[in-house]
């Protein structure tokens, strides 16, 4: 077998063979093949796209690249969730919690923020001592004990899919939704949990701008969870504004934990029930409206607030500050940025909105860079609120006196106002499973 | 600029612009492009295809990337020519010396055979003690004095397209006609003369195998000549049989000199003559018919051949092959393959009968292999001949004992007979210039 055939082949619009995707990502993985063969296979790929069975099979042989994580001693069925990544979205640690207190044992690994995207690890390590590093053995171990632990991915989780990312990355052959579905599922399935529930958020915060796509990837992604005999569910989620009023690390855990004690934002608190219903269904926990009461009661009773408390002391945190979130480190300076006339607030601009928060010193604008936990966006204002003139907007905390400015600047021109009333938006768009589309 | 965006642009069908394309061949040039970017961009030029204007552009910075000959210490209008490359093409080795003798200097750079086609300085460097690599300043000396010159590339013409045909090569973006034309037409700029005759080949031995691809090719090569500022003209000869009867280096020789001698066979000689006369119109020699008669003039006086043993010694070769081409080594195995029935010859699949000839010893598989000058094929039969039953169809001659087997069955199958008389074709499809296509 020749790498130059299976270019050629991918190129006149054939579709590749089993044989031959394992050659490539093989061959790629231990760098038997070069960097330049496996850029113009992508870019073919990006113009001629990929088979539902490329795609599994892409992801099955890019899952296999490294530790497939066995979770097989943990009794019950484990479900995974992933969210496509947004501004302000700190679902997984509601959900999670919800999850785990009604018996569903949650072993996860998350990411971390890059751009206007924040990361749940950067968010928990902003809990003093919180740890995200822990072997795989006291891992398995946690999550039997209490039924919940979020770590880090370890570093061999999928190589293949990490080296071709990096590629694509720089071939401009990132935005193609077969790739794009393939990267996510075979961390997913590298990970081992039995079901998959994916958050694939929508609009101008999101990878994906348009809910036909945000349908299209969701359905990429389902046919390949199933393909590899993983339950997989999808909801579509709306990134069209922040998720809940805080953008920052710090920040978001304490809304977070507000959310646990059920004084969370209404939007958001929506979406986790719905979130956490979906991974109980998965748990075959019963019908999804079983499910929905089992999710608003385990926030009601403070179950899934217990969870959350107990998962922080496993990992090492300082529970104090969920106990009374007021103690986190504050911000040495923080700016109220003010309405500057009157009318509807229309529309936010999210991927700005994440923009002036990483400029705060939130996230990370390339991966070597600093967070400065205490850093971010609590907004005063959502689309559909009325503001007079003077009224706040936002508050802007951060350590660097000279960025407050530009943030400012930067979430003005994020934040558009009308005088009309702009039509109520709802938060959840739809859910795709295996054989269908339910749009909300 | 960044090479991302670059990629980016031309995959999402947009026009580079001249400052992007400089970008991109002087930075992948210099090594500070990597090989995966340029690979992706050349797999969306694939898809997406060049403007005239990208063409031109790509073509102008590749011939600029290493050394512009310069030939402007020679008087008169230099005539260069360049051929697609087939089976038995010994053309050059007639016709160079036929626009020579009419007063039109000739300084030609030549190309070395590779897979099933032959190449000019390997059938030269047959001779015994002719050179093929001459410095520059005794190149233009040669062809100040006598008119005449052929040597191979030198080293650092067109580096850009060297290091970007050998990347194409092995990621299946070698057939895309504007990026063939480029890399053709960048040696032939850099290569310094006024004017560029292109002979292009089409059918079974040709790398173009339809006459509508060739005339694509033929038009996008002359568009970017003219945007040169170089006078370009192509013609569309026949490569659906070999050329003339001899397939391998002395051999073809040989033929070359019968030809100057005047005892050539009447197809090639014709297309001799068709290539030469135009050579003279872009050297303003008068019209294309005085020209015609003015190379038929050459040949028939012997000043063609006078000028041909002239280069031969003064690039020190022995002329008395030359002057009696029976003093060529003779391959020490020679063979005669015969018909085994009665017909028409019908058809020649021409890549076979020259990959017959590789396996002779006649060419090379790769670049480092050595070459058997005296190994080859003469074939006794051309499609619409008649053969009997025991009727010598070719002679094979080897070094290689064991391949001669190998090579019959090659040739055998390679010759098609019918019952029926084929129709007969031309040897000249069309001729390709600025503003027409004129069709033979």
């Amino acid at each position: 077998m020749r790498m130059y055939d299976i270019i050629l082949k991918k190129r006149n619009g054939g579709e590749l063979s089993d044989e031959e995707i394992k050659y490539f990502v093989e061959g790629y993985t231990h760098g038997q093949i070069p960097d330049y063969q496996a850029s113009a296979l992508m870019m073919a790929v990006y113009f001629r796209g990929m088979s539902s069975f490329e795609t599994a099979t892409l992801t099955k042989y890019m899952a296999q690249s490294g530790d497939m994580v066995d979770l097989s001693s943990i009794p019950g069925i484990k479900v995974d969730k992933h969210s496509t990544g947004g501004v302000g979205d700190k679902t997984t640690m509601v959900v999670a919690p919800i999850v785990a207190s009604c018996g569903v044992p949650v072993a996860k690994m998350s990411g971390r923020g890059l751009g206007h995207t924040g990361g749940t690890l950067d968010k928990l390590e902003s809990i003093p001592g919180f740890s995200t590093t822990i072997s795989s053995e006291r891992f398995v171990d946690i999550v039997k004990r209490i039924g919940l632990c979020i770590i880090g991915q370890t570093a061999n989780l999928a190589p293949a899919d990490k080296k071709l990312y990096a590629l694509r990355d720089v071939t401009a052959t990132v935005d193609n939704i077969s790739l794009i579905a393939a990267s996510i599922m075979s961390k997913k399935i590298a990970a081992g949990s039995d079901a998959i529930l994916l958050d694939v958020k929508t609009g101008s915060g999101a990878f994906m701008k348009t809910i036909e796509d945000s349908i299209r990837l969701a359905q990429e992604m389902v046919a390949i969870g199933e393909h590899a005999g993983r339950k997989t569910v999808a909801l579509i989620t709306d990134m069209d504004k922040p998720l809940g009023k805080a953008i920052g690390n710090s920040l978001e855990v304490a809304e977070a934990v507000d959310t646990l004690n059920s004084h969370g934002p209404s939007d958001f608190t929506e979406i986790c029930i719905h979130l956490a219903a979906n991974m109980l269904y998965l748990a075959q926990k019963g019908s999804l409206e079983e499910c929905m009461h089992l999710a608003r009661q385990a926030l009601a009773s403070g179950a899934a607030l217990e969870k959350f408390r107990e998962m922080v002391i496993s990992q090492g945190g300082d529970v104090t500050v969920i106990d009374k979130t007021a103690l986190f480190r504050k911000a040495p300076i923080s700016h109220v940025v003010k309405a500057k006339g009157s009318g509807w607030i229309s529309s936010m601009n999210t991927e700005q909105c994440g923009i002036a928060s990483v400029v705060l010193g939130a996230g990370r604008e390339s991966k070597e860079d600093m967070i400065d936990h205490s850093a971010g966006i609590v907004l005063e204002v959502k689309p559909g609120d009325w503001v007079n003139e003077g009224d706040p907007l936002a508050v802007l905390y951060t350590s660097r006196e000279n960025s407050v400015e530009t943030a400012e600047n930067i979430l003005r021109k994020a934040i558009s106002t009308s005088s009309e009333r702009p039509p109520k938006k709802a938060s959840i768009y739809a859910r795709v499973s295996r054989d269908k589309v339910e749009m909300f």
